[in-house]
């Protein structure tokens, strides 16, 4: 429909009397990095054709049949040509997908492509592994490597990879911006939308095998028959694709749903009713995940309300599953309002007491770090301290604190740099990663978490730029060594184009996107500072909230003297929650990596910072560069133009064009507020702002305006 | 993506080593009505092609371009063809456009079809015009006319035709069931998304002239220089096909968004405040429309806050429009909680007296009926008591009490019953429809409103079939004669199939489909007896709510005795509300007719009704025939499937399985519900529901559930 009323455009080529031409289907962004548009280099394709004559598979199951489905339209994309499906034979220049105990891998989802007798072979223990081998071979050609670059083997490291939805029931998502829920609650069972396939299809894709369907502030509709069948519903079309759903616990819903008096985890008739639940659930889904719960946090009920403990809450649970396939996700983040104390420490100051504790069934799911996906945190001090207790990664995919779906902001750097630092929980070399991918404290449960960015819009992320973030968490939980330029590039490849100058101009913007981002909005570790009812624009004046850890003075704690937060012993002492070797990096001011400077210390507006610059200096370069930084990011954007879908681009140089301007917002903001403590000038060559706080603070009141 | 995945479905093809063919694209529902798709019958699209030679067009402005480029588009599309726009010429077999003061037409909108020196002539006295001829011309190729079946002449008999978006700033719809908003507020206005030109093609094809963007709970941000920036983009967008924007007010705005001390319209920095606002409005939006206003409802504020009446409120944005083209619209939807009062009431008791109060740019917008939106209303009786005010008609497309997105109803029937019932308010034949066009009081001024179905679903209404609600509405704003099985079958033959057999099935359904969903909810003049929470449905028992006039038992005054709200002299006597003509067809319970019946009487169950049974029996076998009758509405779908695009049919046929377990829900709540009441026996030959009272309320509470 929009593609000839774009052509519309030019009054003067229809008043010359040129034909009307029905162009291809704008890209709208739909197929994700599933393209599988023609590759334009014949010589590649009569390559990559001869290996793809065919493709085999004996074995009939759902797995298999997407496998071989996504090959066969893949390919016929790609190649421009169709391909057979076949059941058995002897012929070469085919694809073959075997499914072997023999094969020599580590793990059952693991695959292998390798070149045997004139084939290329895709096998694998299991069909999931067939499947993902089938998406591996079929990046390959996407992203458009040599075919002798096979044999390829990979397995993965963590065993549960896992989208989280904040979905409610009322088809709002908590956080997201990009339309509504995807799941149709009211339409369900009976109307099952062909997106959900799609959807099961692009998390296959990247190694993604679980997703929780709902909100963890969740509804008590999802432990009802009713609901349940919803659910079914769902489950039996992800199976295909190896993807398994969970479920979102209210923690009352024995009373709520079961109409029991309590809803105590210690209560007889509480665990028997979970028990049943759980019989009832698996009768319905055989391949249900499990549950994951936010309890005794931000106002949800939990075990607490009745005396018990995370743990006990959680074990409940974990033996209501009893033997079923099913695993309990507890979450740590907690906090309780207290003006004295440091909500940097809450999780640990509740979670380290019960280390060692949680049933074997449990894993504790820990926010990467301590406070709330701010634009950069340390990690979290749970990932060196839990001895004895498997832990799950959440990262946020979903840029809430991340200039929601207008901003730009590329999150494998911020994924990666907190997988890759050591928590020293076992020595030096205990990264984050290892922690969560089970190879720290051997074991066998590991699962890695992402709160979803995906919406019912029609390009599933509202800026196209936000499938790269949901390509590169899926990625990062098959195989959290991926560097952060390899995701990029695969992702601008496979989505955007393969004219190499315009993919590089492209994978630089993002890699430097995250580091822009904070420098024109927390840079040198400020944190909490955004809009109190959006957290989207600046508002570090905020003073006056319900909670005292939910005003933004609380966190940056600028006075005459300087800004940050002292966590050393001098002050709320949080970083005593790390191993000393980590203590000893981020404790001495002076030594301090400048990214955690004032998440940890109060410093002088006049100290002199090892960039030469004293901090009220070093501040404002950063507001002043990071806003500037976005004007290089267009640059680069158009420098990709010619070899861009032309609606994708223009979608994209639009919200560049927005980011660009509430840089400047978030810069003047956020200089004009603190040189009310610092009162210096702002220092050559940047100059003072046109605009005055009043008129920042009338602009963060209008987005905040009823 | 979704259609080879639908292919991948049968495994055993793939086995037997079939081709994969790419198929066209499934009907995702996002080209509406406005298809396009290539005319099968060979001889028919050789007739329409030898009148298609050309599209001759004078002129270059932007709604000339976009007729000129919707009739290429289209018969590009329908013929198969290209066909080339000229600017002038004197050949013979074309389309030629024209501009003329000449056209013998009452209406700057209207437009003339005509066969004039070998090609067929568009022509009006306006841009506007043409492009209404423009799409009626496609119409008329669409629904496989015969090109003789020209001339054609057709204007619009209201003036504003508009819809009324209830979006939200922040990204939801109040009563939306199809996604979130079209509106990307935080992307513009650098980001303009291409779906608001068809949103806006949609519109034009069928008449519609303005679009109200925010919802009449209105957020005080339309009133700011940031957001009317944003409003301007897409007014930038729309004007090209004639649709201008409205906004809803906040009516505290000069003090929230002015920083004024008061909001009082009598005031006269008030005044200038508003003076200022549309002068800044105008500047950026020069076509801009005007205000529709929500005050003093439900909890709004508005000028009563200050001691002044709707009309001080309503004069003073009239006046501060000054000689700007833009009226203010403002609602009467009012009602204060009285426990002994009649809501039905309300309005008149309001509004009536200040009838004649109103400034000359003022427009009354009155729902259709007088409680809200009910499956059967009688109509308002404000239409007939205003007799100098223009009045506006409010209808409300979303499917609010109408089965959300799930239930397939179509609404003609409902407007059109309204339209054409007959006020008398200056004797006899003051129908409705005559009342809102102006014809009754000779008023220039004239508006038919219609709360939008439209959402970010990728089909605009979730429901496919609430498709042709929007298509349905739109077409009576322009000529409110149209019959509801014109309608049905315009919008079936160009959005579904135009093989008459199963044309014929679809229409019969949908003309159908009201009454269906009439008897299986609120039979013989019941009403507002919906789910508290959730509209949806049935909780006819609910007996508690924040204000008296929420609570169901407050409407339907089910007794031992009978059912129903007296609303004539010996009750509420609303009826006194309506002139006397009107009053008789409804006071005497013995002559009121069926569908009014309990709008108006407290009817004993036992009295006998002209349908021969009691009303016990009949109100039971409503509600058995209306759910058994959804079953009626599946088979004729399923006569239609070897006609339908299989996805479009797989659609809906979910959620005609989806209605039909719903339409039994509400069957055995509300007969479960009143037989505590009537304590007699489900007449044969139906049977008492298997399940109990206490079931049927378990399950609204799941979904009136957290």
């Amino acid at each position: 429909m929009r593609t000839y009323v774009q052509r519309v455009g030019s009054w003067l080529c229809l008043l010359a009397g040129l034909m009307w031409s029905v162009a291809a289907n704008a890209d709208d962004g739909y197929r994700l990095w599933l393209k599988y548009d023609l590759i334009k280099d014949a010589g590649l394709r009569t390559a990559y054709a001869s290996q793809a004559g065919f493709i085999q598979v004996t074995g009939r199951s759902g797995i298999l049949a997407s496998a071989a489905g996504e090959l066969q339209a893949g390919l016929q994309g790609l190649l421009g040509k169709p391909v057979p499906v076949v059941s058995s034979g002897s012929k070469t220049g085919g694809i073959v997908l075997t499914v072997s105990q023999a094969v020599a891998l580590p793990n059952a989802e693991g695959y292998q492509l390798t070149q045997q007798g004139g084939n290329v072979v895709i096998s694998a223990k299991t069909e999931a592994g067939v499947l993902y081998g089938a998406f591996a071979l079929l990046r390959h050609l996407q992203t458009r490597q040599p075919l002798r670059n096979l044999p390829q083997s990979s397995s993965p490291k963590v065993r549960y990879r896992m989208l989280n939805h904040w979905d409610n029931v009322n088809g709002t998502i908590e956080r997201g911006y990009a339309g509504g829920t995807l799941w149709k609650w009211y339409e369900l069972p009976e109307t099952v939308d062909p997106r959900y396939r799609d959807y099961a299809r692009a998390n296959a894709s990247l190694g993604i095998n679980g997703s929780v369907l709902n909100n963890v502030n969740a509804s008590a509709r999802f432990m009802t028959a009713e609901y349940l069948q919803k659910v079914a519903a769902i489950a039996n079309v992800f199976r295909a694709y190896g993807i398994r759903v969970y479920l979102s616990v209210y923690f009352p819903a024995p009373k709520v749903v079961g109409g029991l008096k309590t809803s105590d985890p210690l209560d007889p008739q509480v665990k028997a009713w979970w028990t049943d639940k759980v019989a009832e659930i698996y009768k319905l889904i055989p391949d249900f995940g499990g549950f994951l719960v936010k309890a005794n946090s931000e106002g949800e009920p939990g075990p607490q309300d009745y005396g018990r403990t995370h743990a006990d809450g959680a074990n409940m649970l974990a033996e209501a599953l009893g033997d079923h396939d099913g695993i309990v996700l507890w979450r740590s983040f907690v906090y309780k309002a207290d003006p004295k104390g440091d909500r940097f420490k809450a999780a640990y100051e509740e979670f380290k007491p019960l280390d060692g504790q949680f049933h074997k069934k449990v894993i504790v799911q820990v926010k990467n770090g301590p406070i709330d996906f701010q634009v950069r945190e340390p990690f979290s001090p749970l990932f060196g301290a839990m001895d004895r207790t498997p832990l799950a990664m959440e990262f946020q995919i979903t840029q809430e604190y991340l200039g929601f779906a207008t901003h730009s902001v590329f999150e494998a750097p911020l994924f990666k740099e907190c997988l890759d630092s050591d928590t020293w929980q076992k020595g030096k070399g205990s990264t984050v990663a290892k922690v969560i991918d089970g190879s720290v404290g051997n074991y066998t449960l590991s699962a890695m978490a992402g709160v979803a960015n995906t919406g019912s819009d029609r390009n599933w992320t509202g800026n196209p730029m936000g499938q790269a973030n949901w390509y590169a968490f899926g990625r990062l939980t098959w195989d959290h060594t991926l560097a952060s330029e390899t995701l990029a590039r695969e992702w601008v490849n496979m989505t955007l184009t393969t004219e190499p100058k315009a993919a590089q101009a492209i994978t630089d913007m993002m890699l430097r996107s995250r580091e822009i981002y904070v420098d024109y909005t927390n840079p040198l570790g400020l944190h909490h500072i955004m809009g109190y009812g959006i957290h989207y624009g600046p508002e570090p004046w905020l003073d006056r909230a319900p909670r005292p850890d939910w005003r933004h003075t609380y966190y940056h704690r600028a006075d005459s003297i300087g800004v940050g937060f002292d966590r050393t012993a001098s002050g709320s002492n949080a970083l005593s929650q790390y191993k000393p070797e980590v203590q000893a990096q981020w404790n001495n001011p002076e030594s301090c990596p400048l990214p955690y400077l004032l998440w940890f210390h109060h410093v002088a507006w006049t100290k002199k910072l090892p960039t030469g610059r004293t901090l009220w200096d070093e501040i404002c370069t950063r507001y002043y560069t990071g806003a500037d930084a976005v004007g290089w990011m267009q640059q680069q954007w158009a420098q990709a133009k010619p070899a861009i879908d032309p609606e994708l681009y223009a979608d994209v140089a639009g919200r560049l064009a927005t980011q660009h301007r509430e840089a400047i917002w978030w810069r003047d903001a956020c200089v004009l507020y603190f040189q009310t403590f610092a009162k210096r000038p702002i220092p050559a060559p940047f100059r003072q702002p046109d605009r005055t706080l009043e008129d920042v603070k009338r602009l963060v009141d209008i987005y905040q305006m009823r």
